[in-house]
């Protein structure tokens, strides 16, 4: 008898899954000598964790401490030690017991939304928006409700877009700086945000994942600004620690303990040694920071010669390590020219289609969080392709 | 204006987590010299990763690698060990194509629910049963469907059960050895299940977690007799790695794509660093079949002692590291005489109510995964403690 597969099985991909998979096996095609593939697709640090963090896990390993199950929440010293970082980088005061230490940012997102939102209800997001955030929702039988974006707000939402929804969500998820658009919040726009949240019974579910990564503007968190948001943050991007699968939320006093029995049950508790690691990385300023200086002349390399390529409106790069480039005067069909790109000049990037289903094929994502020297190369690769 | 909080906050506490917190503060308060506590609640080995896994670990934090993100369903190298697993321990071939590497058992549930049922969907498991199986399928909206079992079946379900349920539900789950009950079905049982399963459209899912512990009943795995069944194992118990957060599943291959997809959006990949120190746990059958000795050592000191003190009536312990017990003669409030068993023996056990909130109020179970000084000393506390 055919056995049935649920709705959520109709979950689509995380598509930039397979674009690094293209690049990979056009890497691997490659005859010896044939100059390599740019790597402007991947969506984390080509480096490692911090040297204090590896050294600190491997210390935790030569002393054969069991390392099992933490309580769900996460190791005490390590949770003291996020909520100091709310105290040092925002001056804002958040209470240990608000700290929830998790799977990484994608662990967070079920524990929120589980504990925050029903099945059937509607939650709001800018497109383009980071893919899973649409994927988890529909997959928990959740509806995404997208407020079409572009340049003239930064790709972000406003308070005019929300007021307009009618019935209101029961829910609103922003991400400053986001991913793919890498555009940012005013501090002034997110209290405005979350006061119109609070006021309108609509639950903010703040992303604040590449907080750390922003050249010029200030960060700014909905802890800071309203008691009633969750916020998600993770120690993959500035932290530079994806593999390990370690993240955060800071949650408002009415979701702590559903969101503890839930992460208890789904979770158990994230990876203990990633915790040990975690902690010692917020002593790591001087490596961190030196690897935002990559990405940052990273974006300097690029904000000047993508334009010279023909790849001439960029959004307004205010953080994370991604420029997200309207290609519209060059194709309508993002899949296909960024297939093209990577078989005829060898640089991969994400076509627009994983963040914004509706208007994706006429924008691209390129990372610039790779190696230097292939930010430098990518713009007179580009050129040279677009001539021919 | 008062924001809403979702169904799935309503999930109740994995209620062990609350008994392992009573009896740390139990031990913290004791006067220097008190004899200690018995830790007979906690259901992980007190013992960490084999050597030769931590060893794996050190090496690749060592060389700097970046560990960033694997691939959704795990390293290459990882899933066909763990293909070779099967073929070692079962005679059965499973191609590494279906092995999903997971965030431990806990991060295969959602996936395997959330591709395989529907919300509203009724899924069938034995009672007493791991709590979070309950928990996590009413989170995400389906429908636990208890089949109420005894020593008569050894706290197994049976076709006959099965029979009796109309309409039939959308999914059974089976555990063998099971938790908390320790007991298993034999290779026929589990065969006759799966088939009963097929033949029905019922989507079996298969705990195997504590396969590798049983002392003397040989395990089956239901890759091993159905096509359609999903199997959901761990590193966490005979490998005793649970901190690490790496388990597996054997996906049917009807679900392989969508739980890839899900799994891309809900957790990206499993910890890297686990993974690599998983595949080499692989190679310390020496160490871990030390550890096994032990508990086969515990379990032995508990079937003498535990009747002799007044616990006559426990399940067959068959494997896993658990023993139920029933206490229907002590009493019909398993939480109050734990909590005063902790207070007046010093013995932490874990109320039933916990894995079956119908009947829990006389049962108690007892780990015996902890020190084998302890369980040498356990009996006689109770027996002293049962005669004031």
């Amino acid at each position: 008898m055919a056995l049935k597969v649920g709705k959520g099985a109709e979950a689509p991909p995380f598509l930039v899954m397979d674009v690094i998979a293209a690049a990979n096996a056009r890497e691997a095609a490659l005859p010896p000598g044939a100059p390599g593939v740019l790597r402007m697709e991947v969506g984390q640090p080509s480096t490692g964790a911090p040297r204090g963090a590896a050294e600190a896990a491997i210390r935790a390993l030569q002393g054969g401490a069991p390392l099992g199950y933490t309580e769900a929440f996460g190791l005490r010293p390590l949770r003291e030690r996020i909520a100091g970082h709310y105290r040092e980088k925002y001056g804002v005061a958040v209470p240990p017991s608000r700290v929830a230490v998790t799977v990484g940012a994608s662990g967070a997102f079920p524990l929120a939304f589980l504990a925050a939102f029903d099945v059937g209800d509607r939650v709001a997001m800018a497109a383009p928006f980071y893919p899973p955030y649409a994927n988890i929702l529909t997959a928990l039988g959740m509806v995404p409700q997208v407020l079409p974006c572009d340049a003239s707000t930064r790709f972000q939402p406003t308070v005019a877009m929300l007021e307009a929804l009618d019935p209101r969500p029961a829910g609103l998820i922003v991400a400053s700086p986001c991913n793919p658009a890498g555009t940012m919040l005013s501090r002034d726009e997110l209290a405005a945000i979350a006061d119109w949240c609070e006021r309108n019974g609509v639950r903010l579910v703040s992303d604040e994942i590449y907080h750390g990564l922003s050249y010029g503007m200030e960060e700014s968190t909905a802890a800071g600004c309203s008691d009633s948001a969750i916020v998600v943050n993770s120690f993959s991007k500035y932290f530079s620690m994806t593999g390990w699968r370690i993240g955060w939320m800071v949650l408002p006093e009415d979701l702590v303990r559903p969101v503890e029995c839930l992460a208890q049950n789904m979770f158990i508790s994230a990876p203990h040694i990633a915790q040990v690691a975690a902690e010692a990385a917020f002593g790591c300023a001087e490596e961190l920071e030196a690897n935002k200086a990559v990405y940052a002349r990273n974006r300097a390399l690029l904000l000047r010669g993508l334009p010279e390529a023909g790849f001439d409106k960029l959004a307004e790069a205010d953080g994370a390590f991604y420029l997200w480039a309207d290609i519209g005067h060059l194709t309508n069909d993002s899949v296909g020219f960024a297939a093209r790109m990577l078989a005829e000049a060898g640089i991969a990037a994400t076509p627009g289609v994983d963040f914004d289903p509706a208007r994706g094929g006429r924008f691209l994502r390129f990372s610039y969080c790779g190696a230097e020297a292939a930010m430098a190369e990518a713009p007179g690769r580009l050129r040279d392709w677009l001539r021919r």
